[in-house]
């Protein structure tokens, strides 16, 4: 295949059933993609009841790596999308699984896609992490698609572009790796602890949610992630001259 | 809608579990089809393990009909379908749910779109009475689609079409206008003078340009840009606190 982007990675955050794993590596294999990430999978992993389901994809549940968190799986991603149902209040861009193929194909880095566990999809602070959603356009009157389902949708698109996919956009850098923009975040909220910007305490879960959208956005390069970095460490260095 | 074409129908041909008819009705549903004919089903019609599987879908189970027959399944159709995995020595155009999902919204006609049983698929008589070929492209290393999957690509592409099927993003607010990017600017600019930022001073206009450059890539919304500001304020605040 002439894709030039890495494959992408397809991260299932605290899922359930076993069973609903397998069915997932399957979908997933039927187009190509072999990467499986799991977030803190319920039952454990191994799960005995995931190879059956799996119907031959052992392959892709043999390679599946476990993670303590979605930061920890999705550290070396240059781009998360996290799917999600239609959602009210959402504050980052919405595409369909076809818009999120034609980007992970021009992507130069490694992208995410996140899916929810069974019952209750991704939280709102798994959805804070990604940069886009990802919403399947379902029928409004009946929306009801399962776990693989919902992979086997965003799988498909992704396989469409593979020979067709346009040459990278070789004179843009990729986004950073998500582990860097965690990095930015975590020197805001270093700086701004003590500044009575988090006021009052009973906001300050929100404060960060609304503060970590807004520097989630941008898809910053890695270079430009320095130069704000080094911004926050003049603006501290200044306290520290001060202070 | 504004599709002038009756929406397809879904022919199931012998299909064996009725898991797998409820299955695929729920498919079907998720994407706005409603009709569904089965020919033969191995173990009649109405099928009790029909209805738990399709999740909420019984408007399709109830409105099922039984035919004898492929061809009195599809008398009243304009264009027929044939879904198969690729074979050798097929004589009919082959098209992807994609061409098929154009083709059928143009088509004034009514559509039929046959799935053949669960493990062996449509027979080469089945196929014979269709007048094109639908085929997933698909891993070809691995191909493992189950029936309800089959269904759900088809009805998924179909439902492309339909112009509800658009997520809004009524949701998201357009970027702020160009005086308040250059207000967050300027509180920047404010805030780094005298912190040892813009040094050297030779370098001072190309730091200038490298951070507004940082600031305008990210197309803040207005109350994205009422958060960095509150945020400088914090920061400035403590300044003059300490200061």
């Amino acid at each position: 295949m002439s894709d030039p982007a890495p494959n992408p990675v397809v991260v299932l955050v605290r899922p359930q059933l076993g069973e609903n794993i397998g069915k997932a590596a399957r979908a997933m294999l039927n187009f190509g993609l072999t990467e499986m990430r799991l977030v803190t999978p319920r039952d454990g992993w191994p799960n005995p009841s995931a190879g059956p389901a799996a119907s031959g994809a052992d392959i892709v549940l043999e390679r599946a790596k476990v993670y303590d968190s979605v930061a920890d799986a999705t550290a070396d991603c240059a781009q998360v999308y996290a799917t999600t149902v239609r959602k009210r209040g959402v504050t980052k861009p919405v595409v369909t699984p076809a818009e999120a193929a034609t980007e992970i194909h021009a992507q130069a880095g490694r992208c995410a896609i996140l899916f929810g566990p069974e019952r209750s999809g991704l939280e709102t602070e798994d959805v804070a992490l990604a940069r886009k959603i990802v919403t399947v356009p379902i029928n409004p009157e009946f929306g009801s698609l399962n776990l693989a389902q919902a992979v086997i949708l965003v799988a498909y698109e992704w396989s469409k572009g593979r020979d067709l996919a346009q040459p990278p956009l070789t004179d843009l850098d990729p986004p950073a790796p998500q582990d860097e923009l965690e990095g930015l975040i975590a020197h805001f909220d270093k700086l701004l602890e003590g500044s009575g910007y988090y006021f009052p305490p009973a906001r300050v879960p929100a404060t960060k949610l609304t503060l970590r959208n807004v520097l989630t956005k941008p898809s910053w390069t890695a270079q430009e992630l320095r130069t704000l970095r080094g911004v926050l460490s003049a603006l501290e260095g200044r306290k520290a001259h001060r202070g």
